[in-house]
């Protein structure tokens, strides 16, 4: 591996590591307990398992492979808060979703050479890369790596079944 | 910025955006705050306060820069859990700490070349490290900063005042 290659794997890992940890633990909960609080008035476990699936499937778009599968998801999940009087997709349908979107991802960041990890994402501009190429797509990786670990703080908080 | 520069940027911004998260979010915190649990049950403030300087103080040690400065700490903050009728120390001792491991970490990390980031950790032997180059020291940090995300997303479920 050179040098690169390590970084990319590093990036790479840090994401596996906290995507597994995030299915490991919704995927203990049973269907009930999605409509369960993390904490008095805090969202739902349906509202963060949504809200992940959204926020990954968005990325696409950011690194530059593709649109999200189902933009009309982020109205509920990313743009308005957790509403329990608001309709939401069941958690069979959200399983599916979740599936998909992170079994797309997969595939799609298998096309990427390692060089590609450390061009510019789709949110900063060329001018702005020129200035701070750590402005990437492996960064977008590493952020929203650190976005499933702030919410599975959260999720860990409630207890299975 | 040769490419190894710009990967330990991204990894030590990757630390400070986290860690800044981490500071901005407790500061905002009274001392009375700092006894108030996360969720009915769960971890009070001071033992996630507490934990996080505990675990960034034994960085030294797993990085190869130093000691834990108050090895003593690591007991009630990271091999027990929290203890409401335990004696901790004061909200005023434990942000001198937290000053104090923070700001000796940025004079460490500063001695540390870009190549010398992709050296291996203490906690992994040299065959190991041979046979998987990503368990670096930069690894450590990425790791520690999802770490703080995640307790982040708990602490963040305690409204301040």
């Amino acid at each position: 591996m050179d040098q690169q290659e390590i970084f990319v794997q590093m990036g790479l890992g840090n994401w596996k590591l906290q995507l597994g940890r995030a299915e490991k633990a919704f995927n203990a909960f049973s269907d009930d307990d999605f409509n369960k609080t993390v904490a008095p008035g805090k969202n739902r476990i349906i509202y963060l398992y949504g809200h992940l699936a959204v926020v990954h499937d968005a990325l696409k778009e950011i690194l530059g492979l593709g649109k999200p599968s189902r933009p009309e998801l982020a109205e509920p999940f990313l743009h308005k808060p957790d509403d329990p009087s608001a309709q939401y997709p069941s958690v069979a349908e959200l399983k599916a979703y979740w599936a998909a979107v992170h079994t797309e991802l997969n595939t799609l960041f298998a096309t990427l050479t390692p060089a590609e990890w450390f061009h510019r994402h789709n949110a900063v501009s060329d001018e702005d890369f020129a200035k701070d190429p750590t402005r990437n797509k492996l960064n977008v990786l590493l952020n929203r790596a650190g976005h499933i670990a702030y919410h599975i703080g959260q999720v860990n908080l409630v207890k299975a079944g």
